[in-house]
């Protein structure tokens, strides 16, 4: 139900979106924002203009129909009752039966809900070689033992199922692409159909793409149905950390001041508190998302094979570690700014002056320790080099830059370059430490500072890579990828050798 | 002209990216710079080379036909006088007169300016069935009553006209691919026409767009004459918001204070002044961007019904969302930055020794005021955090980000976290404020400070979005985007259900 | 060597992601990580499944089978010892003697180093016709005379070479498309050859791009071998000034101060001079990015003609243009967060406390100095400027968003942008300099400090354009653009204009 509401709230966006530009093509020649993409509009119907029919007069069947005759196709539609429901159809559109309507056209859009696919079995006939486009998705996932298309194609076995458009917005149908509407996936057995389907994509103003056979339907029917599932698990860890140390922090540093030295620095939660918990969480992220890979490269040296698979866990994990990169990017983000800001608090000027002050007051005077200064401005320096990296990381694993990678360049900006960061960042922490590492002021109420907790992942990441790229251990493994097994039958030479360096 | 003048400056580094390229491609073997696209040119005419014509001899019709050679082309060009001309015309390509060389080939670029089309009238007869490309462009828009291309067809209805390449600055034609120059537009009646070019664009090393009938060349046409059109509303907003509450504030303070206390400050026009301009432009510019969606959806509460367009200013405005966003977010990013300088300025270093000098020269002892302390870091951080989500938001309007979300995660992101980052925003600025609203000392010749004024806007957007997320509201809403009407007569139940919920 | 061992490390992510991806088709269902890319897996063989042959039964061999399997293909395996090696390859695979492999598809994969192609001359009558898709890479870079697809071609002229997924790594081959390996390349010269072998590539779950004849296929075989080729002159250039620069700021500071006044202020290093390294770096490299175009426009005005080529080293400059840009905003991003954290530094903090105390112990007051008021605050804000101008140019450069701007767009952005970025940036630095130029204190051991150094470029960059927008100059470099030439004979007036402004 949640959901459900959710995607309402969507809908005024979307719908507002696309409905504008419709009307801006209208108004195109005194417009100051003209778009390149829904430019079919204006189009007269062509001489060569085909035909396709649609199935179906709700809202989605007439959005269709209005674009399909925008591209300049000949629409007609298939309806039960075809006089009721014509005075609501887009202008220029032909309105039959059920039957004539199939017979008008070889491509047939259903635009009706699977409940009432059964109508189609009595129109076998006339749907014999037909190209039937199911556009239908359901409201929850797995709601039916099978896919929509795959019923359909039960249905009606003469006919060509295929799946498509059904990832798009009702609104993108009816206006044509936007920003986040430009790919059709389509599915089905035969390629002659999709062909067709995938032509009318393309004067549509979409880009098609075939994902396959007709068994794919199901993975697309749940497609419009995610919110960001790849990014579920990481957000999760991410929050849930956060938690952690927010509130074990909130007791280290207000509620013991509070309750040792009855002082009240709650106001630190705002900033103090925050700059504490972004770095940690951020530290510790990065090094999950490094973890999988040094583990599944120890599983492959223990199995001494790599055809055999990895445990789920740990194929879930390593298929979230670009989302745990980058959410640890976003914590290391605000952790910069959050510094940034410090000396511009009333807190620290106030503090500042107070100890200036005091100084004079008492007289006293203070001498320039080199050390402090060396460790101080190294801390920072190895921070800001750390975070200039993280932000080339996340630059790299942008779709458009990594596309125009090779994969070797792409691996070693994620693997070299990452495991670069990843020991920036842990010497930063390290540095920020220091020597309070050994002062037992540090442990109040026998509890590690955070930033000892967050230490010991990164530091047990960085020793099994450097285990890994140890000449010796790196030979195996290197063998192991090139497809050698630990006590296989030596074969043929000629094939063994790897081909790709 | 003074379009005209900044092409001329523009080409000055076109041509010298693409010049450039040629060469390179010749010392490819010594070059450390090597690139994948422009790859033909070492191709020796292949065995299977197709013929292609082109007529025109000048610039463009010699740059296009060496590219044509290097893609492996038989090239002949189609001249008035053949034997003057041939001269200056890259080697290894034929020059025939008109009518010749129409025949010669079956696919002809016309590389002649719009005025000299008549040369093809007597042409006709050998022109028939041939598919001619216009790659014409004018000097400015609605030069002329009808397209370039269609004119053309006109001329010669025996041919497929298409156009096609006119969107390609010269200097790409000639040297292949460049960054902005990968896309190809093509538009044109003939399917058949209209692959044969694309084949020969995608030779070329370009990627082809089919956009439709030839009724789209004027766009096609226009499209070159075009210098960002959907950022010049926007920009003229910011613009003119940047200028007015630049005055408002000089007036308020500097010549305020030097009014009044004759008291010279303008230095702070550089820095404190446009630390204010900045995050009211931009505070302004973000519900500048999410009030129109409002807006509709209240407008199609009224109407009851989501198929009536919306009034022209309101879909212009829908347009422009996305460049107001992003400009929105280029102030705030100037304003971190002269937040975050603050600190090394010479003027807040010397106020702050002055302070404390004082506090010590008059014995004063300051006491530290726990709400500022709360307030100031409150202040900071959702200052802090709406920024990280303001980036956000810029990060998924990039095109290659969009793309690869599901409409229904474009839509939550720029409509939830949207919403979000103003709410975060607008708090962030009422902190800002915070007591001073009241005091009367702050309404200096009885003029309200710049941050109150920009705060107006965002409250109104956010109270009505607030309005429409109310349960009631929002289902009426909701129906009508699924396409029911207020007093519509209920049709078929099966079909009027929503397909994509 | 070292090129080989930086694979083998790469490898080891590659593998590991790709691994993990086929781990998590099979548990799709309970997986909270589900992604649309590998979805073929889970398809049956389907009806109409076409029969494709891979010859070689390495891992290359087996991997890509597999594959071929999950995409709905029927394998036949191509080995010398059939019952050998059909152990080791992938469940439902067919495995015969080379000859009865070769018969019994159409398209064959050649999964076998170069050096053993000579097993397939004996084959030429079963391989007439057929199309072999060559995978081979080498180990170095122009290994061999003539590219392996060519000397494939060669050794069985009656069949159709297709060169092609050799760009992947072998762990996409096995297991489908990750982030960095999209994209498929293919060139030979039969068009039908082609199609056949993008059809594969499109049902694998890959993008092919047909990138023209076999002449092409060296090129294509080093791809993989590149790692950054256009980067490497840049990334030297930075280097190598930041060398430079990092010694001679430690000459002149830290060592001067050790020497002259025997003071430590070795801790410096770490901030200070990174601070100053990177500006310096940041704004020749900017200058650098600008240079070569100026040069050529000069060129080319002494020529007078841009039909001839520029010299090599011209070329390569210029083709190394946006990634000096890109390093540069780099280094102005390093410079930037040098900046921001010099208040939080302890040695600052120290330096204003020390002040303040000797102020008030000697009794002195400090009088308020406008002017340094006004340039400090001016010399920062013309510094945020150009940073914003600086990142918006990075920006533009992503392919996604390049690719969406007309040439137009982008070259302005590129160019009179970016020359608003070099002024702005050099006239922060002239700001920082200010009357230090006159002073005789500045030049320590007679050596100018770093900014003046860095000044000169710019300054001279900034110069001649200048010269080159002035309109006479201007005129005369348009019209050369436009294809006219110094003392060219008048040809046919028709033609000669410029068809695209």
């Amino acid at each position: 139900m949640e959901k459900f509401l959710l995607v309402l709230e969507v809908i005024t966006t979307c719908c507002a979106v696309t409905q504008s530009m419709t009307g801006q093509e209208r108004s195109e020649e005194k417009s100051e924002c003209v778009s390149l993409s829904p430019m079919m509009e204006a189009v007269p119907a062509p001489p060569e203009s085909e035909r396709v029919c649609v199935f179906g007069t709700g809202d989605l069947g007439r959005s269709l129909g209005l674009r399909l005759l925008q591209a300049g196709y000949g629409v007609v539609f298939g309806s039960r009752r075809p006089h009721s429901s014509s005075s609501l159809l887009p202008h220029g559109a032909q309105v039959l039966g059920h039957a004539a309507a199939a017979q008008s056209a070889h491509l047939i859009f259903i635009a009706v809900q699977r409940e009432h696919y059964d109508f189609l079995v009595p129109l076998a006939n006339q749907l014999k070689g037909k190209v039937l486009v199911d556009l239908s998705n359901n409201l929850k996932k797995n709601q039916y033992p099978e896919a929509n298309a795959e019923y359909l194609q039960s249905l009606v076995p003469g006919a060509e199922v295929v799946k498509g458009f059904n990832t798009l917005s009702a609104w993108s149908l009816q206006n044509g692409p936007s920003d986040a509407n430009r790919q059709v996936y389509i599915c089905g057995e035969s390629v002659e159909a999709k062909q067709a389907v995938i032509a009318v994509a393309i004067k549509l103003g979409f880009s098609a793409l075939d994902r396959g056979f007709l068994s794919v339907a199901r993975e697309l029917e749940d497609f419009p149905l995610q919110l960001f599932p790849q990014w579920r698990l990481p957000l999760r860890i991410a929050i849930g950390l956060s938690a952690a140390f927010f509130f074990y922090l909130l007791i280290r540093d207000i509620i013991y001041a509070y309750v040792t030295q009855s002082k009240d620095i709650s106001f630190r939660i705002m900033v103090s508190l925050a700059n504490k918990v972004c770095p940690i969480v951020s530290l510790i992220m990065l090094s999950l998302c490094y973890l999988p890979g040094v583990l599944a490269s120890f599983l492959q040296l223990y199995r001494g094979t790599k055809y055999r698979r990895f445990p789920d866990w740990l194929d879930r994990w390593m298929l979230c570690r670009k989302q745990l990169g980058l959410l640890a990017l976003g914590f290391a983000f605000l952790h910069v700014l959050y510094t940034l800001i410090i000396p511009i608090r009333y807190y620290v000027w106030f503090k500042a002056t107070e100890r200036t002050v005091s100084m004079i007051r008492e007289n006293r005077t203070t001498q320039f320790d080199m050390t402090t200064a060396w460790r101080g401005d190294s801390y920072l320096s190895l921070g800001i080099l750390g975070f200039g990296l993280y932000v080339l990381l996340g630059i790299t694993s942008l779709p458009s830059v990594s596309n125009a990678l090779s994969w070797r360049e792409f691996s070693f900006i994620q693997s070299k370059l990452g495991h670069l960061t990843l020991l920036l960042c842990t010497a930063h922490t390290y540095l920020y430490g220091w020597n309070r590492f050994l002062s037992s002021s540090t442990y109040k109420w026998y509890t590690p500072p955070g930033y000892m907790l967050c230490l010991v992942l990164p530091s047990v990441v960085l020793l099994l890579k450097l285990l890994l790229i140890t000449p010796c251990v790196d030979r195996t493994i290197t063998r192991i990828r090139q497809g050698w097994e630990r006590g296989a039958d030596q074969r043929n030479p000629k094939d063994s050798q790897p081909l790709i360096p």
